[in-house]
């Protein structure tokens, strides 16, 4: 049984971004697939694309689809042996192995609290879920993690890459709000292992974990960065290093058309939704050189590539 | 591609009531019509009959539905230009662009403020929906229009009338809340295409939009209208002239078994949901004579006949 | 045409449990019965449970299911000839008449106040909604009835029963908050049809309607109704004499693995959602002797059977 936490899960990356490229052709091809098969989508935080994405995937594979949105109220116990007489009414131990019973495949969603790192990097709500789902689990957005975001980010580099070796730049930008760092780490994570002049480019106090960045190129100057880059990747994180905290809001990161100048007419991209103006000028989204809705089409293929595998995994 | 935003969008409305009561008596007629095809469904506001009669009548076509309760907040922007700081998280142009590439058929539903009236006669989300989406987009209720529901009343009309040329009754009725004029424009506006004796009747100050009534006739007598009218179409409606407010709450204009006697033993009509004994008494809607359970159930096979033309426009 | 509100409704509940458990072992069997039919499920409170798995059987059975989350408000009126100018936007006739023209079966989920015992046993929800709907309802959880869980419930024991005539043990069981009695009053409906030993315990002042108990034997000291138990099925219910009171609190009565001794290695049930150490200790609900996730599990094949005798009604 396979489950999809992070890309660690995926044995062959490469392989499977050739697999979701050719799925888009014809994402019919496998539709009995899932036959009897049920999804089961879990949100404990709003979702948009995921919520789309994944189920359109999961009906080209011919499963059935329960979406469960649990915004308003989930509230579980996690703590071992403790007398559960105030406001939580189910453990997660229950919660996850009834759910499995129910659903054969299922998706959570669980984004951080952002004020306690060690407990957001521990991925407590994924982890538990894991442990006591006897179903295979897909990460629909974690506290730290956003693996389905990172392939078909990947998959859309691929696809529009015009070199063997493209040089790749994740650039922090601005954001009014306090974010997670869950899409640069996956992101970062899955490019490692493509082959990618990667630069990775943020004000100083923004570094990410460095056990994700390892030996990854870091400039704290975006134009530099910026350099005959084939892509640019815009996205907002809060600090690593002061967890959860805005250290930055002016507009001088934000993408430009005068930046992309600098580049080699790189491509411009950002996983959505994306403040106009603050993350990235109009200028530069209403350019044909975004690929921004490719990225977000580019979800189903590569949430059915996921699901294709795990299935295969329960049938064997 | 066709959309569905307004009967304008219909080229020939008797023909599509014909096929709408042809279809009522085999619905499952074209049940593989739409597979592998998604129908979006976008409620930024309540929905009970849209909602169910829109799902069943894909589904009887074999389509995949993904409804999207927005009614907690879909925070989008609509300006252009705009430097999205504030509490705005997705411009309107990535919003329904992505939503497109994710659904085929998108149905999107948005009341208006009625404060303002010439922003609500813009139709300003259901304008901007269309322009920024790739795929057809059907109209659930908007602002000032309700075409699902014109069309399943004239559907109804059709099913009950007696003579070639019936003579229908719209008529205004109190209601506690100041309610949209979605309804009446849009039934008024495909009433008129129809071979009806129409007459529109309501307190003064109730006038609607003259673009809309254009030189339907309107009796300020309630009694008079009625007279010799073989369907009593009930519905509320604020003011449009001053726009948004209620001018009149007592029950003077609620239809009653007695002013039904003025009629040619006339149908009762109302869209739902309806309450009782301010718009209408109880002894009009639980006669033989009431046909709004039959209005509700149409809203099935009158969608069904839009998402037919809809695919049709999409596999050609 | 068949409901299912009550086991009253299923006329050989013996027969119908051992159609559950050959279900359970090939539940496609009847993947095309439900085609071209419909499902709404209307939960007027949260569900979990319920919602997962009468979704899954009606997909296993090929039907369309509807989800309708009602939680926020549904505000029906269902006095007749009242003058409808308030906060109720429509009145139960129209709803159940509505939804029913829309779904071929319809589920309700509608819990009680616990404030007016009255009220919540002549079953004002459920009675109103089957008296107006012209489709079989489902009863999903009733104020003081939960038919489906009694029904997979049963299912377990004849799956783990050792003897031909089991004794049966359901135990009040102590929690924080003023829970209903529908669960307790259909497994007892049910367990009574049943070749069962079956005894009920619980404190002085927790004593249920005595038209549910019936002959069935009470026993106040839970140490003696345990003694040879086969299976313990624990849960908590206010009081029925001091209508929705929690008179008693404290631990004495909760499940342990010391009180598990005095039985026959019995089974431990429990519907779930449970609090751990304060209905049922961990070293019990982790125990092999758990059947909890077999209880759930089962309210598949079970809702399944209902969903077969009642589509079958319907295609006569």
């Amino acid at each position: 049984m396979h489950n999809f936490l992070d890309i660690s899960d995926c044995p062959d990356p490469q392989a499977w971004v050739a697999e979701a490229i050719a799925l888009k052709r014809s994402p019919h091809r496998y539709s009995t697939l899932g036959e009897n098969l049920a999804l089961g989508l879990f949100f404990m935080n709003p979702s948009l694309r995921t919520r789309l994405s994944t189920q359109r995937a999961a009906h080209f594979l011919g499963m059935q689809t329960i979406d469960m949105d649990m915004v308003s109220g989930w509230p579980l116990e996690f703590l071992d042996g403790t007398i559960m007489d105030q406001h939580k009414s189910e453990h997660i131990r229950e919660a996850a192995a009834v759910v499995s019973r129910y659903c054969d495949i299922i998706g959570i969603r669980c984004f951080p609290g952002l004020e306690d790192r060690d407990l957001d990097y521990s991925e407590p709500f994924l982890t538990a879920f894991r442990k006591y789902s006897s179903s295979p689990v897909i990460n629909l957005e974690s506290a730290t993690r956003h693996p389905l975001q990172a392939f078909a980010d990947i998959m859309t580099i691929e696809e529009y890459k015009r070199t063997v070796k493209p040089r790749i730049v994740l650039t922090w930008a601005p954001h009014p709000k306090s974010l997670p760092q869950s899409v640069p780490n996956s992101f970062i994570s899955w490019a490692a292992q493509m082959n990618y002049d990667l630069v990775v480019t943020h004000p100083e106090g923004y570094e990410l974990d460095p056990k994700i960045t390892g030996s990854i190129s870091i400039e704290y100057d975006q134009n530099t960065a910026m350099k005959d880059a084939d892509f640019v990747y815009a996205k907002n994180w809060s600090s690593y290093m002061e967890y959860g905290k805005i250290l930055k809001k002016d507009s001088d990161w934000m993408i430009t058309g005068q930046k992309m100048k600098i580049t080699d007419n790189a491509k411009f991209m950002h996983c959505l939704p994306v403040r106009r103006n603050v993350v990235v000028a109009d200028e530069v989204l209403d350019s044909p050189d975004s690929v921004v809705l490719t990225q977000s089409e580019n979800r189903i293929y590569t949430a059915q590539v996921v699901l294709i595998h795990i299935i295969d995994s329960i049938r064997e």
